[in-house]
This record gives structure tokens, sequence and C-alpha cells, in this order.
């Protein structure tokens, strides 16, 4: 059986489970706290970071990056026959503003949002000894980003049926991977970006999105509309 | 003429540019201060980060992802006939290896040092009016992360003819990219990691490197050995 080692709140292990959702790749889940650093994990992926697939007598992909292109690379050949992978696809310009994309979200809103978020609201609160409250400050800076971002997000679904164009692509999965994230904390004020709220919809509802909705996190409940389908 | 707008320090920038010389695509390279958020820039690439390639008659790209992706799928055909080009290359296996790499040197070492470090002692330098000396305590963690770092390159480097296996790759450029940056900066204690700098040697000597090796960031003069071949 393949196995993914994963976080359930980690936004890059919530697109990968999207990603091999969408391809019926069945992994089992294996939990791993990042901020543990164990030297069992660190020993399957140096870097200490998630999420890791490793594939029945096949390679061991570490990280989102790996996967992703692994498993594009992997669908190619199906792309000729039938509608176009969910990952990368189409002429190399349109891949590359799929790309463009996923980098935004799994670099710049990881960095300026998600990443952030995660150690004010959850790491803090999760590490046994060293609980501590969020930081006031860093949690309004964070708002403020969060509000940039769905700006950005609410723009492109205005502009266009999927957030890299018209078909569904790695792009929506890794910023669903984020959002889902951001939105099981309660910290997505939907209602101002009706566009982005109707994109989200759309995605919550495919079968790839069940196993995440199902999801809770020991010792941190979900907002009342995470797992709600007419939020 | 392509474009390619980008920052003389910066490190995504660097592993692009030794990338189209290695492929032999001539591009006019276009300075950018990233600290400037420049309406234009913007305008080009939204998310105001380096580098960004404008293709003649052809589609802008954004990012080192996007655009080392293009250049490896636009080479692909190149595979069969002659050595493996200097992106991604190999079954898929190795591949996965290759990005993983990149996603450490991309990812991880830009976020634990070289990301800080420039704006520790080049930003905090060139911005006008706002200029200030670097912070003795961000630079001791920075020196501490370089060390790791190095260790794992040394590593990698002693149990494998190129950072990601038997040829070269997007790793070794990727990885190129940071380490020449920190390099500029004077901040390589090279002899204590020989297979490092061996390796790292091979790189400074190829014609790529030439441009990167000539290039000076006004009011910042690089380091004695920055452009040495024999360092």
């Amino acid at each position: 059986m393949h196995t993914l080692t994963q976080f359930r709140l980690c936004p890059k292990s919530r697109s990968i489970r999207l990603a091999l959702a969408e391809v019926a790749f069945e992994a089992a889940l294996a939990e791993e706290r990042p901020w543990e650093w164990r030297d069992e994990f660190l020993a399957l992926n140096p870097a200490g970071e998630l999420p890791v697939l490793e594939i029945d007598s096949g390679p061991v992909l570490c990280g989102a990056y790996a996967i992703s292109e692994y498993f594009s690379e992997l669908l190619k050949d199906r792309e000729k026959d039938g509608p176009p992978p969910p990952l990368f696809h189409g002429p190399l310009d349109e891949q590359a503003e799929q790309r463009r994309l996923v980098d935004w979200f799994h670099g710049k809103l990881d960095r300026e949002v998600t990443r952030e978020l995660l150690v004010e609201r959850v790491y803090g609160h999760l590490m046994p000894g060293e609980a501590h409250a969020p930081d006031p400050a860093a949690l309004r800076a964070i708002r403020a980003n969060i509000r940039y971002h769905l700006g950005y997000v609410n723009h492109l679904a205005h502009e266009r049926r999927w957030l890299a164009g018209d078909e569904m692509s790695f792009a929506d999965l890794a910023a669903a991977g984020h959002l889902s994230s951001i939105d099981y904390l309660g910290e997505i004020p939907w209602e101002a970006y009706p566009a982005a709220k109707a994109w989200y919809a759309r995605l919550k509802s495919r079968p790839s999105f069940r196993s995440l909705l199902a999801d809770r996190t020991p010792g941190i409940a979900p907002a009342p509309v995470y797992a709600d389908l007419d939020f």
C-alpha cells in the first residue's frame, strides 16, 4: 500500500491529498507533526517537510513540488484521449500560468499567511509544554494578508472558470489546500469575495474534497462553516 | 529580443541566468529592485517576484519555477539524441530527486538563509533613507544556517558527481544561484566543506557562470574570492 505522510492542517499536504483523490491514486495516510522533527521522519525526508509519498515498490517522493510534477508526467499520456488531468496540461504557455499560480499559493500565500497562521493558532496550541496564545499583532498582519490574497483569488475566479484558465489544474488544488486550512480556523470572510466563494463552493462539492471535510485535528475544532457545502 | 527581468543578487534570478546560458537562450537583462514594488513591474508579475522572462512574441513567464519547467519541457526532444539537458531529465524517480533538491534550495535554503541575508546585508543597505546596519543576532542565526546547508551540500557532493545524481540538473543551478549570492557577500567558509568546494569550483569554471562572476552590485563590493576560479 502506498503511504502519504502528512499533517491534517498542512496546506501542501492537503493539495496533494486533493490531487491524489482526483487521479484516483489511493494512499494510506500517516500523520506527522512537523514541529517534532522525529529522526524517523527526517530519515524519510531530510528537509523535514510535508507531504512525503512512499510509492509501494517505487520511489519516495518528497514535497508537493516533486509529487505534483511526478503525477503530471505520469498522466501525460491520458491527456490525448480524455479530459485534461487535474495537474498541469495544455500548451506550454498555459502550463506556465498554472505553475505561476501554484508558486503564488505554495510560495507567497504560504509565506504571508498559512505558515504564520499555523504557527500562531495551531503549533503554539498543540506543542506540549510550550502552549502560548497567539500574538495579536501577528494575527492582525496575517488577517490583512488574507484579505489581499482573497482579493486576488476573487479577481482570478471572476475572470476565469478555474483559477488558471478554462480547466481545473493543480493551481486550484494548491489554492484549496491553503484556503481550506485557513477556513478550518474560521479566518476566511467569504461574503466579501463572492467570485472566490463560488469557485470554492464548486471545488468543495467535488468527491475529492470529502476526506478533507471529514478531517478533525484533535484539540482544534473546525469553524462551523468548514464542512458545510452551503456556507 | 527576449528580456529577463532580475536583480543581480537574487538567487532565483541567478539560477535562471545559469539555466538560460546553459541552454544557449539569449535574453537581455533588465534590472529590478524587488523592494521598490514599482507599478510597471507589478503589472508584469503581480506577485512582485523575480525573475520574469518575457519571450519575444511569446508568453511572459513569472518565477523560477514556471521558467525552469517551461524550458525543461521545451528541451525534452533534445534528450533523445544528446546529453541530458541541464534542467530535469531521466526516469521519473530521478526527476523527482532533482525537483526535491530544487525545492530544498529555492524553498528551504532561501527561507533559512538567502532571503534573510539579503534583507540584512543588501536591501537594508541599498534602500534610500532607510539604510540600517545588519542585526547581529539575525546574522548569527543566518550563519549557523549557512553551515547546516553547506554540510548538506557537502554530503551530496561527496556521494554523487552532481548534487542530484550523475548528470548536472537544475538542482545544481538552483544551489549555485544561492551559494553564489552568499559567496558574493563573503559568507561561505568553503575550507570546511571540501566536497562542496570542489563541486562549486567545477560549476564556477563553466562558461555559463562567467556573466555572474562579472556582476557587480553598485554600492556593494564582492568578497575577494568571489570571481576567483582558484578560491
